[in-house]
């Protein structure tokens, strides 16, 4: 279930699910007690505080797409990837993010954290 | 210690000595008690086993660049780069790679976890 395949495939299915703002879709990849660190260091999330945090994203309009190629080790996946963000209120934002996948042995994404700090936020030219 | 300008230094000062071949350079970089698990999901060398996986790679005569910004979280760093390791006795390969650099409180790199696997692995074209 941990398939090179399986996690590229969640890969491309969670960048889809985020452009396309498909809240099942997303939280039918995660495991049911899941952990969601973004960005790492912060407390991690779980349950309702998962589906808080992207309501939170698609509420910004978030964008995504791969920047490189998907890294599949044993049993993660890391992958980078560019954000965009537009806020009706407000500049259109770009985040230079790395996120890492850790799978369950049900090929479930049982852990992801997300690399990413101000260093990593540039406003977007008009 | 952990500021976003020393953990990028890091990251350059990482490559560069691997560019270099220099032993020495890398292991400043690594606390006394870092862990290195390269390629995620195996067994987290410590130590003299620290040494010899840099000597080994050494001897590959590894060349890494990076292919993406370094992101830079609050005590983290990931990044992607490109390795190029060329043996005497066969092919030129490229690894597509994403290591994350976890920062100890006096800015030492005390975990080092390398995203591949066999799918970002090719050879290069002569």
């Amino acid at each position: 279930m941990t398939t090179p395949e399986h996690m590229q495939q969640t890969v491309d299915r969670y960048l889809a699910a985020i452009n396309a703002g498909d809240m099942e879709a997303v939280m039918d990849l995660y495991s049911d007690d899941a952990s969601v660190e973004d960005p790492a260091g912060t407390e991690p999330r779980r349950g309702e505080e998962i589906l808080q945090f992207y309501n939170n994203a698609f509420a910004g309009g978030a964008k995504v797409e791969l920047t490189g190629p998907v890294r599949l080790s044993a049993k993660a996946a890391a992958f980078p990837f560019r954000a965009e963000i537009t806020r009706t209120d407000g500049p259109t934002i770009i985040v230079e993010v790395i996120d890492v996948f850790e799978f369950d042995n049900a090929g479930k994404v049982a852990r992801m954290t997300a690399y990413f700090g101000p260093a990593n936020i540039t406003v977007k030219e008009a």
